[in-house]
């Protein structure tokens, strides 16, 4: 037998193979060389669709002889005769891409029948009914995919067969009925595509691979390769094999199973089957299917020897499976088996079990869970015990679950959530001038749009819960209301729940559950910490998120950040003060009304630390982020001004006006922030350092073991990292004559930008730590402002591949990663063992952990929830790194 | 003789121990070294004054003994005594940094005398009169530097002294008169001081040794250090040197001269002096000195050992010197050279005979001009032959001329400016709150504050005309107006002229001239151009401009920035219209009228710089900013609203609002700017590339040779630039089509992020040129918005010496020097030969020129007027990497 480039039978392939002969494709020749016993067939490659769709829809040289000689071989084997008139053989075709992707054309049964054989295949059989009932369905398949006419012409023409027969099942229709139906197929497709049906088998076997092969650029195949990234080079191998039947009778028929539980991963077959069926029946939810467990009374033996092929297949491919399988006259054939998918609860279970039984090493359980998969189960969601009717239901395009009340437009949602309400965006859709508002929203809701609208691309990047296409949803705006489907009215401000993973709309505030980790996980993460280099902190702001950190297993903070305990509506108020204050003298005194406010801010996380280190970052922001928004305080006062109000009023606005626009910034990102603060304004970053000193000293004097990091932002200069390290001892020195208690904790900075990232050796001569703060140093790096970007351009630039990714979720190796690199190289040149960490958002993204580890860092800092997301991929980082 | 550490005697010393000498003393030395007519003395080195200093103010262990010992050595080369009552030593005390330095304790002379040794000296000389003419000058300056007196309340006794005796002349003052004088200098010293003037010769030098020593930490110097960047630790030396007398008689007199003419480089003697007088008369003015021209009649044999000494000099010194010299009964002494101080003009005329004399070769005469000086020759200046008449004058802050009208806030200078009126803003004095009107204006004049005022170092910073402290100019806010002291009245939209490098303020408009380039500096240039390796282009959007730097020697534009275009008024209201469309259709439409008005500018600027590259950079500023501001829009509406205003005309305004704040960005500075707006608004890239091409296609059809290089601004990403260059492909292969003209001009890109350096080999791949823009490199490199940074923190910076120079002005080298070189190497490591250059604003600055050189970058390009400096920086950077 002849192996050529694009052709290869199932006995010459294996699982290695996938590339070439799609997943399909692949296990069908694993399991054919294991010796299961699967009807013989072969697959043309991957190749062959690439080739054919580069040379404009044509196939490649010599591929229909190949074909046709295959076909020679799978008829010397099954001594049956393709398009032969008695003993014909039939075929199924079946695509079979590297990954599966819905929207592909995928399956023709019976292929191979014709007016002739189909006469051969009733008197071979003895059985017209089923003859007939293959032919009508190879007819209608065949219509639906490769001549791309609609299945409800052909469903029509059997209900109403059915009704004149008067039966309602398929499997109570008379052969005669069947020929009838046949008839009226053949008659449709003449009369829809001009055309008579090919009654030559080889002419349908090609059409088929051709509609295969083009099936690989339909929309809804390039859109989920869009979406999931899947590259477009890789095209898709067509998988032709003998058909073996389910439904020849009552000693015959046709299921799936999973060989676990794929929803919670219980180690028990899981699946359906029918009797006298073929595939498709038990999908189509004409006839009911069978549990699976059934088959062990109905048919015991096969049951038996199924289970036997789970338990193999499992063991030899080391992952749970998702079989397809027919008995055709009491003998088990298997057609496809492919890793099942599961939920990410169940991936854990389930490793966790494949360890327990010594199927795979732990090294190998811990690289099975995707990291990223594990966020499912990080996420906040309604509680599954709550007994709820949903209002509505759209599209699940960003998952996660969150409650506020509904506004119709995006700067009143902006102007609300300042004021602290927590808002869900409702749009018919947004563009990028909503950008604001989704910034400011818990969630957002969308009446129109897809999986990859606006709304769902941004939402998705932002990590917001989404819900878009909730087309049951009517919104008019400008009587600011929505109506459901259900008949349901929702006013402006009206308060509801979205759930973004499961697409469905609640009224109200509904029950919500902090994410949980199951046994398994926690041993699993366990196994993790026992194998990973990469310490793994949290970053968090209050004592409650601190204390979470601490069960999900962070190891310390890495970023408490100190201007969100300036926001807090008690102290906003003595902030504006000190802004406003016209000398030093003065703006000290606003600034001694804060201290006691960050001191005991500083005690609670401390304390929800204790003994863990926290690393503290002095104020970050500019200014005017605590003043009000210059452009509503103009509006305010040209408002005053015409209405005559009183000239005093009108002239404290003036003068806060003044201040507004004294400090306002063209571009903020880049303006005075940061340790240029604390060299500006030396006082503001005092009375924090003597706070954090102040804290630890009453904790110290309590008998715990405070362990505060004091880290300054901003850092480009080694100057500006001199002066600031200067103005924390100065305080560390006052503290510790006052009260006799030793201060000396360690001084950082971070490094988030390129400047810092080059001069890093100069740095280091005055930081005992440094933090990569990922974020701004991605903002600098590629000149994004992360604010401007998601909205107005860097959406599309991951959807074109101008990026492959959103380089604010995942760290940009080619850039930011190699600065992040030099940083540590400079550092440690200058001082060996700096131990460094990162505190951007990419510490909890698996592919940026690995980078992270890679790099040589000591740590990484990610917010609460992704910590066991870190730890695993930390791990997993380490075991590659081995492999 | 033993020469410690602290001392040296002028024959030990030489010019290359000027920092251990400073200045005054190594050239003591040297003369003396080379046989020059020199009074004998000695150095008290600036080490001496660092231990001084670093004692707390106490002399170093040994320096008084060390200082006793070399005045014994002077009496025995002498035969003179200090503080004998016969034939006294007397002597004079200069301080000499190693930079001179305005603001130092300078000269005391006539040390020594006392009412003993007074006597002995009128005895000794027979001349009464000189002895207490001598001894009253002493007085009255050890009282002004050393005891910290008042010097007009000793000019004040000396006048009502002569006006008893009926004189105007110190000359013409009797003995006994003068000893009046001293006899009440004597009772002021007591009076105010407290004490007797010191009567002991030791106690006078001592106490004058530590007056120069201190006064080198005085306000003034400390500041003068600030401005010029002179490091604090250097230190001053003292020089001690025996007195000559040029006030003995009418055979004794004492001069100044400069080898050659200061002001114009002239190879002539400059200079004045005085018969019978000591040095201060010559600058006091009480008597009107000679020109030296004279001293040849009066004194010829004098006069020609003169000439000889000031020509040995200047050869010895390859410079034009400035030398003091005293005659003592009829002997000529040298008391002190130094390389003259001259204009810009005369350095040049002066490098350039001094090449024709042979004194100095072709590549020292480069080396020896400061290119940064030469930028006071290219600034645009007042016409000097205009007949012109100041209104007022304060400190010529910031070099250069500008008219406009006057604006006495910085948000109206704003407003005005952007409707393109030219405006000068005057205030009181400036803070970071007028940054923006500061931007906006052409110049900046203040009644307070001196030359390290916030208005100075900023305009300074930006490169504007400014004085400060105009203090004649009284400013009253309230009223709009400005009242000089001349009685001059200025109102609110009144159109003035200040000179920053005169200091002067004048009414209206005044006539103005460019800067002109002599024939030496033509010729200067030309020896500039053989000896350099990196080409020189200029910075320029239009035909007048490329003119003008075509004339300056630019060999090409390196950078055309297309959008200014866009903001003439005859356009913008065009370009409002493309922004606002609804759709891509629209767009192209009003792109349509924009195309002609861009074919027309491209071809302006190609004819005018036909045969020479000129490189288009496709627009880059993000497209709010043709828009109207956002707050002055929201005002707006809300007194529509608030006054009930025709409600079509408030919908219009709020579309226009919609639009502004869809458009709106929090960093514009990073938003959707540069290449970004070519792959979201792709028609409007086309529509440049389109009228560049076809302008082209124009020129060459008539016979010209236009040479346009296409640059895609600010990628980061290899597929930004791949993405843009086939745009501009796809046009070329249009325009190509239809007119049969090849169109293949060169393609590329800025390389203006640090991502950008990062992957520029994979960049490179789509690029025919890189041109380094390091005004955005060195903002995303430090995290600096310009805008913001230089007002609000940078100035502070650069004081405080937290960064050496302002990394706008001065290219920074461990920082973004690195990424330009990281830049540079991997972008030929994928294509060698790449040609690359540089058009920040750096192209311009001498350091950064430098730099550029030793990169390995093709050309640099700068504004028109710095192209002169950027040529002789660039030979001068080649002649420097040679020896």
């Amino acid at each position: 037998m002849t192996v050529n480039k694009y052709i290869y039978p199932f006995s010459k392939g294996s699982a290695s193979m996938k590339e070439l002969l799609g997943g399909k494709g692949a296990n069908l020749a694993e399991m054919t060389s294991i010796g299961l016993s699967v009807p013989p067939g072969f697959t043309i490659t991957t190749e062959a669709c690439n080739e054919y769709l580069r040379n404009d829809e044509t196939f490649p040289a010599g591929l229909l002889e190949s074909i046709e000689e295959h076909i020679l071989h799978l008829e010397e084997k099954t001594g049956k005769k393709f398009g032969g008139n008695s003993n014909p053989l039939l075929l199924s075709i079946r695509s079979g891409a590297i990954v599966s992707m819905p929207g592909m054309m995928d399956t023709i049964l019976n292929l191979g029948l014709t007016e002739n054989t189909v006469e051969g295949l009733a008197a071979q059989t003895d059985n017209p009914r089923f003859a007939y009932d293959s032919y009508r369905r190879f007819i209608q398949m065949f219509g639906g995919v490769v001549l791309k006419m609609e299945n409800h012409e052909f469903e029509d023409i059997l209900e109403k067969r059915k009704k004149q027969q008067g039966v309602e099942l398929d499997t109570e229709m008379t052969p005669e009925s069947l020929q009838g139906v046949v008839d009226d197929y053949l008659s449709l497709v003449k009369e829809t595509t001009g055309q008579d049906f090919p009654q030559d088998p080889k002419e349908q076997l090609k059409m088929s691979v051709e509609a295969v092969f083009s099936s690989w650029n339909n929309q809804r195949a390039v859109t989920y390769r869009k979406i999931h990234k899947i590259p477009d080079h890789l095209g898709t191998a067509v998988n032709v094999q003998t058909m073996v039947f389910g439904n020849m009778g009552d000693d015959c028929g046709t299921g799936v199973a999973f060989t676990r539980n794929p929803s919670t991963g219980e180690n028990k077959l899981y699946g359906e089957y029918l009797i006298n069926a073929q595939g498709e029946d038990v999908v189509a939810g004409t006839r009911t299917p069978q549990p699976i467990s059934s088959l062990q009374e109905e048919m015991p033996t096969i049951y038996r020897e199924f289970q036997d092929i789970c338990r193999r297949l499992e063991e030899h491919y080391q992952e749970v499976q998702d079989i397809e399988f027919t008995v055709e006259k009491g003998k088990l054939y298997i057609l496809q088996t492919r890793n099942g998918k599961r939920t990410a609860n169940a991936a854990i279970k389930i490793v966790h079990d494949f360890v327990t039984e010594e199927i795979i090493d732990k090294d190998e359980a811990l690289l099975r869970i995707d990291p990223e998969e594990i966020s499912q189960v990080m996420h906040r969601r309604i509680d599954p015990e709550a007994k709820l009717q949903a209002i509505a239901k759209g599209l699940p395009a960003s998952p996660g679950a969150a409650s506020g009340v509904v506004v119709f437009d995006a700067d009143k949602a902006e102007s609300m959530a300042s004021d602290g309400t927590k808002v869900i965006l409702v749009r018919p859709e947004t563009t990028p001038d909503d950008i604001h508002g989704m910034v400011a929203a818990q969630g957002i809701l969308t009446s129109r749009g897809g999986m990859t609208s606006h709304a769902a691309v941004v939402a998705r990047g932002m990590g917001k819960p989404c819900i878009s296409g909730c087309e049951e949803a009517k919104i008019n705006l400008s009587a600011r209301e929505m109506m459901t489907r259900s008949g349901v009215k929702i006013d402006d401000g009206d308060e509801i729940t979205i759930d973004g993973t499961a697409g469905k709309v609640y009224q109200g505030q509904v029950p919500m559950i902090d994410p949980e980790l199951s046994d398994e996980f926690q041993q699993l993460l366990q196994w993790a910490d026992k194998r990973r280099d990469l310490g793994v902190r949290a970053n968090t702001d209050t004592p409650e998120d601190a204390k979470k950190a601490k069960e999900l297993g962070a190891a310390g903070i890495g970023l408490c950040r100190t201007e969100h305990m300036f926001f807090a509506s008690d102290r906003l108020p003595v902030v504006q003060d000190m802004i406003m204050a016209e000398t030093k003298e003065e703006r000290k005194k606003t600034l001694e009304k804060l201290l006691p406010f960050q001191q005991e801010d500083f005690e609670g996380i401390l304390e929800a630390m204790d003994g863990q280190p926290v690393t503290i970052r002095l104020l970050d922001p500019p200014l005017h982020e605590f003043l009000p928004n210059s452009e509503e305080l103009a509006v305010k006062i040209n408002t005053l001004r015409l209405e005559k109000a009183d000239k005093e009023e009108i002239e404290e606005q003036e003068a806060l006006q003044r201040k507004v626009r004294a400090l306002a910034e063209f571009n903020p990102m880049l303006g005075l922030r940061g340790c240029r603060l604390g060299i500006v304004y030396p006082e503001i970053y005092t009375m924090q350092i003597r706070a954090i000193l102040q804290a630890t000293v009453s904790l110290s004097k309590k008998g715990l073991s405070p362990m505060p990091e004091i880290m300054i932002p901003l850092v480009g200069l080694e100057e500006e990292l001199r002066i600031n390290r200067e103005m924390v001892l100065k305080v560390v020195d006052e503290i510790e004559n006052d009260t006799g208690i030793r201060c000396d904790y360690p001084i950082g900075t971070m490094i988030e930008l390129p400047r810092a990232c080059l001069v890093a050796d100069d740095i280091a001569r005055y930081a005992d730590f440094f933090s990569f703060g990922t974020n701004d140093l991605t903002q600098t790096a590629f000149g994004f402002s992360r604010d401007d970007a998601e909205g107005k351009f860097l959406h599309l630039y991951v959807e074109d591949k101008i990026l492959e990714d959103n380089p604010f979720a995942v760290l940009d190796r080619p850039g930011v990663g190699r600065l992040v690199k030099m940083g540590v190289s400079l550092g440690r040149k200058e001082k060996p063992g700096l131990k460094i960490g990162i505190c951007g958002e990419h510490g909890g993204d698996p592919n940026s952990v690995e980078f992270c580890h890679e790099a040589g860092l000591d740590y990484v800092s990610c917010s609460p929830f992704r910590v066991p997301i870190a730890r695993l991929a930390a791990a997993q980082a380490k075991i590659k790194e081995n492999s």
